[in-house]
């Protein structure tokens, strides 16, 4: 299978996502509904993003290469220096990147004086637990910073502020920004495909028709095109941008071991609900993941024809489902294995890092009632599933590393 | 009475503000404590704060004014116009301000297409209330611009962003706003004044010694310094301010019949509860608000000594401690006048509008348990107040337009 190249649209127009309500989960509905599980409770996305925290660490030494160039570089002389994390969602990750950036200004001379930091993420992210960390964080970081630099250096200035919105739209003032990261986010669409007929599944799956497949990699082309010139509108000329998110290792969908799988068995347990009566195939048949993983000969064609940016960097990474697991052998007596019960753990796991991430869209079709049965029977699926697999599946993560064309 | 001239400090160091924890109620403390109340419900700030928007709407004519001669001055030919509302808080009055001048730059022509909206209030605000309305308040702004305008006009981007911070500190960067705008924040100090020694009160009270008159007038001739030297670097000259808080209307702080008294009620109130057994006496005495209601002489002196805005306006205004009374009257079948009635609402009224700008910080010192018990004795209070006063009590607002000196 090849991913479609802007070929024109052959699936019928008729939205077939049939929400509760009588409209469409279009861009509008995925901007006010989407958000990482708020709170620090067990399904909570703050106790739950250990694959997330997995590649900021891939993508750190490449995001530090790149702010290093870009101050290093002749052409900026930047003394407001401004930085934006795109979908920087809520929990120990989100002031993360605030930290990287400060240690990389800090390890070589520039004239930076002021850094201007904008937290994106959509409407409804918790943006409030957030803004409740940053009187201790200014505070770490005035400790770090203000004791151990070099006297002759200029005292960097933090000045941290959130702009809620969709990043497939317009969010910062023109050329305003140096640096962009975005972790984590850009396999979200901006609306589920139009016109998908998917029977019985969430997500593309080997059951899926051609069209479903055609319809979601025109979404993501459609999307990533626009994300790009918007950015190519914000970002400074020479200005940086490092992207890293959920991708396939080839151009065949079905190949992606990661999220491919974790869909197929979501719907396996949306199905079992329906099998218990809980709620009818339609609603099952009716809804699409609004999320795509794209592959790197997709993202280059889309570079290549939007055209406002350079590719410096285009790598693919691979990440375990559970990163947790490790830690939990270790805790055994005797170094001793229970396998039966690091299964089932290491399978609630990732049951709980996909609930933190696709809850809210699930919530919002199926209703809240239902939530607690559909994820029971997941984490059995992906127990089961683990317990099968012969090697530990794994995510692929895609970082890339981009510059403004000057 | 005269208030304090940047005397030497002659009370002691020590703090007197006894908190449950062992720390003082210090600038950080109240940067972190206080916020109106959140929510909707019956003691929310969303539902009581019509008297912040009756300011609001004295203040409009005013803003306008700035707005346009900011627009019409050929200082400025501004393109990216950055707009602050500090203090903005989280209600049906948040937006309001963003509305207003939007409605000024289309009244005149102007170059100016990207609209930065900084929104800023401290930590603990309700942003996430704010970002949930924007997608409606977006699609609002463009039905509204976008048919009416001028074909020949530009089409006005507005960006919003939240800035959290005390505005006792920097929050924007260098020369980026051009307006500012402050409703019924500045009445708030960074911090208790030090060494308060005030038995029996939680504010300025006629029983209070002249020491904790000195301290409180200190406190802000500081801390409005303070804030006027922070936004003098952060809004591009000739850059405009309009700002609204509660005052009173001589030197007299004792003279002062708003806050004054809403202050010495709610002493009373606390010490009823004294006497009921609930809380101990040590604990009214070592509590004081972190609020101070200025006058015109005092605001010339800062202004003067700071020296770098000039002062356009300066303006009193009075506004009625209830401002809904008149709607329940007309609810009256026939026209009907029923007096206890009417009292009891509009006491319950007035004191539900103090409730929701102070119960943060009581809170935090008395205790959640006690607050309907305190609140009660409140309403009590207010209303026989409100009931043995023959004129309408009213609280002192002061509005004052500065320019940027260039």
């Amino acid at each position: 299978m090849k991913f479609i190249k802007s070929q024109p649209r052959t699936t019928p127009a008729e939205p077939s996502y049939i929400d509760r309500s009588p409209d469409r989960v279009g861009e509008m509905e995925v901007t006010q509904i989407l958000h990482m599980n708020n709170g620090d409770d067990e399904t909570s996305y703050a106790k739950n993003s250990t694959v997330q925290r997995k590649t900021l660490s891939i993508a750190k030494p490449i995001i530090e290469e790149a702010v290093l160039e870009l101050l290093g570089s002749n052409i900026m002389a930047i003394e407001s220096m401004g930085i934006a994390d795109l979908g920087c969602s809520s929990g120990p990750n989100t002031l993360l990147l605030i930290s990287q950036i400060m240690d990389a200004i800090h390890a070589i001379p520039s004239k930076v004086t002021e850094l201007r930091v904008f937290l994106n993420d959509l409407f409804s992210n918790d943006f409030n637990s957030i803004f409740m960390s940053l009187p201790s964080f200014y505070q770490k970081l005035k400790q770090d910073y203000d004791n151990s630099r070099d006297p002759d250096q200029h005292v960097i200035n933090p000045l941290i502020s959130a702009v809620p919105g969709s990043f497939y739209g317009p969010l910062f003032p023109r050329k305003s920004v140096h640096f962009v990261h975005s972790s984590f986010s850009l396999h979200w669409l901006s609306q589920v495909p139009d016109g998908l007929n998917n029977k019985g599944n969430i997500y593309i799956s080997k059951s899926s028709p051609q069209c479903v497949l055609d319809a979601y990699s025109m979404q993501f082309q459609k999307d990533f095109s626009v994300f790009l010139r918007f950015r190519a509108q914000e970002i400074a000329e020479g200005g940086r941008m490092v992207l890293s998110f959920m991708g396939r290792p080839s151009t065949d969908p079905t190949a992606d071991q990661g999220t491919f799988y974790q869909f197929e068995l979501l719907a396996h347990a949306l199905m079992d609900t329906v099998s218990k009566g809980l709620i009818k195939e339609e609603m099952v048949n009716s809804f699409n993941m609004p999320y795509y993983t794209s592959c790197a000969e997709e993202l280059n064609l889309v570079l290549q024809k939007e055209g406002s940016f350079i590719k410096d960097r285009l790598e693919a990474f691979e990440v375990n489902w559970d990163t947790g697991g490790a830690d939990l052998d270790h805790n055994m007596p005797n170094g001793a294995f229970d396998h039966d019960q690091t299964i089932t753990s290491s399978g609630q796991r990732v049951a709980n890092s996909i609930r933190v991430v696709a809850e809210s869209m699930l919530e919002s079709h199926f209703g809240k009632e239902i939530m607690d049965e559909v994820f029971k029977k997941y984490t059995e699926l992906v127990s089961k599933h683990l317990s099968n697999s012969t090697t530990r599946p794994k995510y692929t993560v895609l970082v890339t590393s981009l510059i403004r064309k000057i």
